[in-house]
C-alpha cells in the first residue's frame, strides 16, 4: 500500500524536476536561458588537419580538448566547396543558389565585384538581433566590401577584419607560388593591400597580416567580455591558413609542420583565449562554440595547403575533400559529448541557433538548415539525411543517408582531372568508403532511383538568385 | 641571511622528495614497484582507422579514451611492414634481418613452413621472466607453429591462440575476395580450418572466429585477475581485423562502416574491458598499456581492409602507410598525457619495458630498440632518430629526424606499382609532407649525405641471421 500512495508523489516530483529542467535547457520561451553562441570559422582548413582529425605534426591541444569534452562531428559539410559562397550558406542557412550568391561566371567575390550578399537575405545575425543578441563579426567577410554589404548591415553591431581573402589586392611583383617556393621569408604583408576594416571604416592598409590571427582572437575575447551580460553572438572568421600564410613571431618556426602548422597552431592558441575567458566569465555553460571551416585544403599549394586525410581532393571539388569538414560543438553539461558520424551541415547553425534562441525561421523563403538541436543535446539521430553538393551553378553530386551519387566530377583548382558527366552517376557508401574509392552504383539502382527522386523534387522548387557575383566594375 | 639559511633546507627537501619521487616511479631497483605491461596488438590495422586517429565512421572510444588520457604517438613504426617479420622485430626489440625472421623468398611463415623465431634470441617475455614476470601470449603468434617455436617456449607461460594468421588452413572452395563481395555472410569458420592452442595443445579446429576477439580479450582479463599480486606482461595479439573478418553477434552488422568496423569496434570494446578489469583490482597506476598493431592496412580487399589515412599506400609496402601505426601508450598518472610527435618504434618496447623491470639489456647482439622512457613520463624528446625500412631483405628507405630518402619503392601486394630504383633516391620532409608527395632531394644534398653515412654505418656491420622464412616441408 505504502508504494501506491509513495509512487504518484515521486512522479509528481519527477515531472516537476522534468519541467525545471527544460525549462532550464535551450527553451525558446526563456529569455533568461537564451545561450550565447561563437562560431569560428577557418579558411580553407582540410578535414584532416587538426589533431583530433588525424593530423600528425598540427598540434591543435584545445580543438582537441573541446572535441574530447563537446561533440566531435565527422560528417559535417559546408554549402559550397570554396570561399563566398560557403560564408553565404552558413550565414543564411541557404544554399547559395538561391540567394545568388554562387555564379557559372565567377567563384567568388573580388575586390572590383559591384554586388554583395542580397539585401533581402536574412543572416543568422538579423535573425539573434530579434532576439536582443548584441552581435560581432571578426576577420574574413567575403559576401561584399562595399558599405551596405558589410556585417554592420547585415546584422552585426560591429565589424573589425578584412572584408574578403587575404590574398587579394595583391600589388607583390612575385605570385605566391613564387614567394612560397623561397620561404615564409619571403612572404611580406606588403605584397597584399587588403584593407583592415573597423566597423566600415578602413583603419590599417596594407592589413598587418601578421598578427591577424593573434587580434582577431583577441577582438572576440574583447567583445565577450564587454557583452558577457547580455545573449551574444560571435562570427569569428579568420582568413587563415587561406594562402599567403602568415604567423606572428610567437608562433613563426613553432610547428613541426612549416608555416601552415604555424598558422594553425595560432588559431588554436586563439580558441584556448576564447575557452578561457568563457570559462573565467562564467559563460561556458551557456555558450556554444562551434570550429568548423569553410572550404577543403587549396591542394595546388603544396605544403602551404592543408590535408583533407583521408577524404578525396579538396577545396573547389565536390569529393568528400572539398566540402566535409571538421565541426566541433562545445558547451559543457549542455552538448552530449561524443562522436557524432550523422550528417550535419553549417547551414544548419541557422536554423538551430535561431531555435535556441526563440526565433523563428522565416517562412517566405526556403531555408536549407535543419535543427540539430536534439543530436546536440541528447545524441539523437540527425535529422539530416541529405546534403547537395553544387559547384558554381549546378549540381555534382549528392549524398542521401550513406550514399553519395556524382552526376558530375572535377577536380580541384587546376588540378586531379577534368569535368566528367557520369550517366549513370558514380556511386559510393561514404560511411564504408570515405575515400570515394569503389563504385557501387550497379549493385545498388534503389539508391539511384531514390536520389533521382530527390533531385528532380529539389530542381522542381528551385528558384535561383540573381547572380550577384558575377558583375565587376 | 634567512634566504641563505633556509635555501639549502629548501634544497635538502627537495632533493629527499626527488629520490622519493624516482624510487616511486619506474625505478629498476625497487620491485615492489615494477609496473605490469599490457601489449595489445592489432592484425593489418590502418593508421587512419581509430576515431582519434581521424576515422569517420569507426567508433573506437575505449581506444579515443586510452590516447585522450596517455599518449597518442604519431611517429609511431614497426619493425616491418608485414607479419612475421614485425612481430619479431617487436618481441626481440631487434630488426628481424638480425634474427632470419625475414627472407627474401618468402614475406611470412606460413603452416608448411619448417622453422620460426631462433632459439638463441631473447624475447621481451624472456627478460621479463628474469624479473620474475607472470607472462601470457594470447592471440595470434606467427614465429613458428611447432611446438619448440610456440610461446611457451619463448619465454611465455601460458599462450591462448591462433598460431599464425587467420587466413591460413584455407579449406573453402572459393578464395576470400569472391567471399568478401558477398558479403560477410558467405564467410564461415568452417573455410579456414586454422586451429586454436591453449599452450601446446589444439583445443579447436577449425576455430570460431567468430567470437575469437571477444575470447582473447576474456582470456586477457582472466589472465589479469589471476595474476593482479606479481608484476605481469600481456601481449594480446588480435588475429583481427587480418581478413577473413569475422565479429561476434554483439558487433556484426553493427558498425556504420561495414563488417571491418564491428570488427574493430569488438576490438575497441575489449580494450574498455581489459582497461575497466586493470581499474577494478586497483591495477591502472602501475600497468603501462599499449595499443599498436604490425603493419598498414591490406589495400587490395577494399572495404575488407583499413585505411591508413593521409598515410601513402598500406602493408607490404615502405611508403608510411605500410609501416606507421597507432601508437597509444595509458597509464593513469605515469604516462604523461599528450600528443607525441616524435619517433618511437614497437622495438622500443623491448628495451623501455626491460629497463623499467630493471632487467640488463643483452650486450652480445645488436638491440635496435631504445629506451623511450623520459618521453613517457616526462614528455622528453624521444632518444630515436632514425628508422630504416626494410622490405624482406632489403633496405627501402631510412628515415632520419624529419626526413625520409626512398632508395627503392614499390607498391602494396599487387598495387600501386612496381619496384623502382631511386638513385639518387627520393626525399620527403615527413612533419611538413607526410603524405609523401613533395620530393624535396635537390634541395636537401646535406641530409642525403648524412642518411648515406648512416647507411654506410649500418650495412657495415650487419650480420644477417640465417633465413627461417623460406623452408617448407
Amino acid at each position: 500500500m505504502a508504494n501506491k500512495i509513495l509512487f504518484p508523489r515521486i512522479y509528481i516530483l519527477a515531472s516537476l524536476l522534468l519541467l525545471v529542467s527544460s525549462t532550464n535547457s535551450f527553451g525558446q520561451k526563456n529569455s533568461q536561458n537564451t545561450p550565447n553562441f561563437v562560431i569560428i570559422f577557418a579558411d580553407d582548413l582540410g578535414y584532416g588537419d587538426l589533431g583530433v582529425y588525424g593530423h600528425p605534426t598540427i598540434r591543435t591541444p584545445h580543438l582537441d580538448q573541446m572535441a574530447h569534452e563537446g561533440q566531435k562531428w565527422t560528417n559535417f559539410y559546408v554549402g559550397a566547396s570554396v570561399c563566398t559562397p560557403s560564408r553565404a550558406a552558413l550565414l543564411t542557412g541557404r544554399l547559395p543558389i538561391r540567394s545568388g550568391m554562387s555564379s557559372a561566371k565567377s567563384r567568388v567575390l573580388f575586390p572590383n565585384s559591384k554586388n554583395g550578399l542580397p539585401a533581402n537575405e536574412i543572416t543568422l545575425a538579423e535573425q539573434l538581433k530579434k532576439a536582443g543578441y548584441s552581435t560581432a563579426c571578426i576577420g574574413k567577410w567575403h559576401l561584399g566590401h562595399k558599405e551596405q554589404y558589410l556585417p554592420t548591415n547585415n546584422g552585426f553591431d560591429y565589424y573589425f577584419g578584412i572584408p574578403y581573402s587575404n590574398d587579394m589586392d595583391h600589388v607583390g611583383k612575385r605570385n605566391y607560388k613564387e614567394l612560397a617556393k623561397e620561404g615564409q621569408k619571403a612572404i611580406v604583408k606588403e605584397d597584399y593591400n587588403v584593407p583592415l576594416l573597423r566597423n566600415t571604416k578602413i583603419i590599417e592598409q596594407p592589413a598587418n597580416q601578421n598578427t591577424i590571427t593573434k587580434r582577431y582572437s583577441e577582438e572576440a575575447v574583447s567583445f565577450i567580455k564587454e557583452n558577457k551580460d547580455k545573449p551574444f553572438f560571435v562570427y569569428l572568421a579568420h582568413n587563415l591558413p587561406h594562402i599567403p600564410l602568415f604567423a606572428s613571431k610567437d608562433f613563426l618556426g613553432k610547428s613541426k609542420r612549416g608555416l601552415y602548422g604555424d598558422v594553425l597552431e595560432e588559431i588554436d592558441n586563439g580558441v584556448g583565449k576564447i575557452i578561457q575567458a568563457l570559462k573565467e566569465e562564467g559563460l561556458a555553460e551557456n555558450t556554444i562554440v562551434v570550429f568548423t571551416s569553410d572550404n577543403g585544403p587549396w591542394l595546388p599549394f603544396k605544403t602551404h595547403g592543408g590535408s583533407a586525410g583521408l577524404l578525396r581532393a579538396g577545396k573547389g571539388s565536390t569529393w568528400e575533400g572539398g566540402m566535409r569538414e571538421p565541426g566541433i560543438f562545445w558547451s559543457p553539461g549542455k552538448i552530449k559529448p561524443g562522436v557524432i558520424s550523422d550528417i550535419g551541415s553549417t547551414m544548419d547553425l541557422f536554423t538551430t541557433f535561431s531555435n535556441m534562441a526563440g526565433v523563428p525561421i522565416p517562412d517566405d523563403r526556403v531555408i536549407d538548415g535543419i535543427d540539430l538541436t536534439t543530436t546536440l543535446l541528447e545524441h539523437g539521430q540527425s535529422p539530416r539525411e541529405s546534403m547537395l553538393y553544387y559547384r558554381e551553378n549546378e549540381l555534382y553530386a549528392v549524398r542521401l543517408g550513406d550514399y553519395k551519387a556524382h552526376f558530375i566530377t572535377k577536380g580541384v583548382y587546376g588540378q586531379f582531372g577534368g569535368k566528367e558527366i557520369h550517366n549513370p552517376p558514380i556511386l559510393y557508401n561514404l560511411s564504408e568508403d570515405p575515400s570515394e574509392q569503389f563504385d557501387i552504383a550497379e549493385d545498388h539502382p534503389e539508391v539511384l532511383t531514390k536520389i533521382n527522386e530527390l533531385v528532380a523534387a529539389h530542381k522542381s522548387k528551385l528558384i535561383k538568385g540573381k547572380d550577384m557575383l558575377a558583375e565587376r566594375e
